[in-house]
């Protein structure tokens, strides 16, 4: 569609990113119809009256029969081929990969994506910043199912770019007020009691690029600085244990990275001694170099820029640091002119994944709208979709697990009749905190601010399908 | 350890096994000691008597005393620098990491571990199987944390080699006692309403080498044909349902792979109706090629076998197929010299994944073992642990979330004075099934078999230290 190609070229998109968004037609069923022949397939399957009964049925019956097959009797010509195992018709001709030996196990000795994924990345925004060591990779979020998000695709902001370190000469200092100041080797804190726990982590500043119009065209730009891991580590409040810490006149504490930023981060000594973790597994295995190997903070909850990489030193105190990060950057811009520093807690927020900006709706019919919701508050109690711009909703339907401060995938049933739509999502939390539309947000914030949007986000569908980032009040 | 090297060897783990195993030693507390500078901080920083006051507080209080760090003022003139950022000494010299301009963002678009990870690594058990092809490669257990398998590391099972297969080709045929047999395409599946469940994957030969002695050195070799990953895919009843299935009379389905092997397996009906998917989805992104890109059938609870990967044919039945896939291979030998057949569920099952086989404790005091457990049949509902062999126990701490037929990550408190110990975990799951010892599992089973062994696996301490894999009744 040169529509959308040229639109994205606008926004500065590369070619490359262009294939993103091709590959992503190629594995999401919005997108798989510029393909002749899947198209085919695809009419033949697609929207059929003599299946309405299925409609009354579940959403299961009725996805599924929206969705539907090839059926046999249409194209056996095309698709039947000669007896295959147990005497059945095999599909279609025999394969390459069905006639062939394979190859070996342990050919790759740590395993990649198939060849055919390789335009799924995790991208950077051209243009966003002067320099790439102090800029932003997006996590391609169109492109990714449930919670968990792969570690090489975990979205990276660096201030100084990020850095191999070796973990035999990494240290972990702990000191301020406290009875006895330690330095730790990496061994050390990896024999504490370790704890594993699901969380969500986003910038302070996803979405920030929106805070005017909708400036970015697909879901990896407006939200992609979001990710979701699985993390393992000692709770901070062992080591603040550990080394005597005086948590009566130390309200605070000051967390600060081995990188050439010098990344410094004040942290309320209550947060410290709930859920913090100095953490160094990330998805089962160590932490990736791009996210702060070998030891990093985990704030959950809170805004990433706590989460300070490659961690090197803590320290307890009785006030809060005011440094460069939290007095310059990482505050929020009222339209008085004053900023507010501090508003770490990242708030209800949510977003559909697809279909959303850049796919395209090729033909009418059922389709499993799908997106995430989480708070920096604790669980998701619900989210619901409005396919009208926001005038009517309908709750969509969580998938299990819903853990505190983690992302929460939903699936909705849509059935499109072909007419311009606007899909909006919209999130609950179990303290009663529901997302806010743009209206809402800007009458408080203004629309100078960088961080913490967490506004509804709307993805206009045309009558031609395609689908691109719109702002509605 | 020459000694344990030698093992190593006799039962054909190559070089660079040991080299993981090294790796591992670098990672993991109890194996650090090797290395003379660190173990220098740590036993600066171990078992020190004036800190028994900490033994009377919470686990964390005693497990952080207990490992402690370095004092500051024990190594002052050796670990501080110059004054660094804030006024405060910064931790040993500078390091070039925090003095040099780091790698940009985007770097690596798909990201991989740190180089100094490169020895973690699924591995062949070398002379397992006559052919590559036709073998296994083990997840490295010994080195992961919390619950999540890291795809890359995912265990290997193939009978004829993986494949890497083009998704706008592949088909799936659901046929057989159906009101309409289909051919689907993988965007008519992928359109379908989608469910993401984590789940564990544990092949039936899992613990196969152990049926008779203590064969394998290594925790990876013993239990490593096990993974768990959140997969995302359509319900099964969802295509069964739009084929028109007949569900009383097709009480069985056939899954068909569509790689050279022809992999077939039965399932019942009502297991195919309950929660079992055709997924596509694992982690986050698209299946592994290793894994069945790019669609595979996920059947909690049971055997890997039966998650046919490269899936291409759903076939109803009013009967099990006894394939050979199900009748010369992944039966049970009983000691009549009769075999079972179809005894598909993983039942209850732990094992200890460090302190494990290859690795050594190196001084005494405060370690944390921790481990897995997992149940076919749902959730896990206790682990304790026994560090003499099963004459006393005590409860572990489950880490959360416990899922159904899921991963569970425990970690337990352990005072280690030196003395010789055996290690033990012992599984319960919600329906109340023991994990039995082997002595109670060969009085049904004999030692003939090859599938399903969930016996409680002992780690042996030596006073040395060295950990190595033994069997008691």
């Amino acid at each position: 569609m040169p529509a959308a190609a040229t639109k994205r070229e606008e926004t500065g998109v590369s070619k490359t990113s262009d294939s993103a968004s091709r590959a992503g037609r190629l594995r999401r069923a919005p997108e798989n119809f510029v393909d002749g022949e899947l198209a085919a397939d695809v009419v033949r399957g697609g929207w059929n009256p003599t299946r309405r009964s299925f409609l009354q049925r579940s959403f299961l019956a009725a996805g599924a029969a929206l969705a539907g097959g090839t059926a046999l009797a249409t194209d056996a010509p095309a698709t039947i081929g000669t007896a295959g195992a147990l005497g059945d018709p095999m599909i279609l001709e025999p394969r390459p990969w069905a006639t062939s030996l394979g190859q070996p196990v342990a050919a790759r000795p740590y395993g990649m994506p198939s060849k055919y994924e390789a335009n799924l990345q995790r991208r950077q925004s051209p243009g966003l910043t002067q320099t790439a060591q102090a800029s932003v990779a997006f996590t391609p979020l169109q492109g990714l199912f449930g919670i968990i998000t792969p570690s090489g695709l975990h979205f990276e902001r660096h201030h100084q770019g990020w850095q191999e370190i070796d973990p035999t000469q990494h240290r972990l200092m702990v000191h301020g007020l406290v009875r006895e100041s330690k330095v730790y080797t990496m061994d050390d804190i990896m024999r504490l009691p370790s704890v594993s726990r699901m969380h969500f982590i986003e910038c302070g500043a996803n979405t920030g690029m929106e805070w005017g119009n909708a400036a970015v065209p697909t879901v990896q730009y407006t939200h992609g600085m979001l990710s979701c891991c699985e993390f393992t580590g000692v709770p901070l409040s062992v080591l603040l244990d550990d080394v005597g810490a005086d948590t009566k006149r130390g309200q605070f504490v000051l967390a600060e990275g081995g990188d050439g930023s010098g990344m410094t981060r004040t942290i309320s000594m209550e947060a410290a001694l709930s859920d913090v973790l100095v953490a160094w597994g990330m998805n089962g295995e160590m932490l990736r170099p791009e996210n702060g190997y070998p030891l990093r903070l985990v704030v959950p909850g809170v805004q990433g820029v706590s989460w300070v990489k490659w961690l090197r030193r803590i320290k307890v105190g009785d006030a809060p640091w005011n440094t460069k990060d939290e007095t310059s950057h990482y505050v929020d811009l009222m339209p008085d002119g004053q900023h507010r520093q501090y508003t770490s807690i990242q708030e209800c927020k949510s977003v559909i994944t697809s279909p959303s900006g850049g796919q395209a709706l090729l033909d009418r019919g059922y389709f499993n709208v799908t997106g995430l919701a989480w708070s920096g508050r604790g669980r998701i109690k619900r989210v619901d979709v409005s396919t009208d711009g926001g005038k009517s909703w309908r709750a969509a339907r969580l998938e299990s697990p819903v853990l505190p401060k983690c992302l929460t995938r939903f699936n909705f049933d849509w059935q499109w009749d072909g007419s311009p739509a606007l899909l909006q999502s919209r999130a609950v939390d179990e303290t009663g905190f529901v997302q806010p539309r743009y209206r809402q947000l800007r009458d408080v914030r203004g629309t100078k601010s960088i961080y913490h949007n967490n506004a509804i986000q709307t993805w206009q569908v045309a009558a031609s399908g395609e689908v691109i980032n719109v702002h509605v009040d």
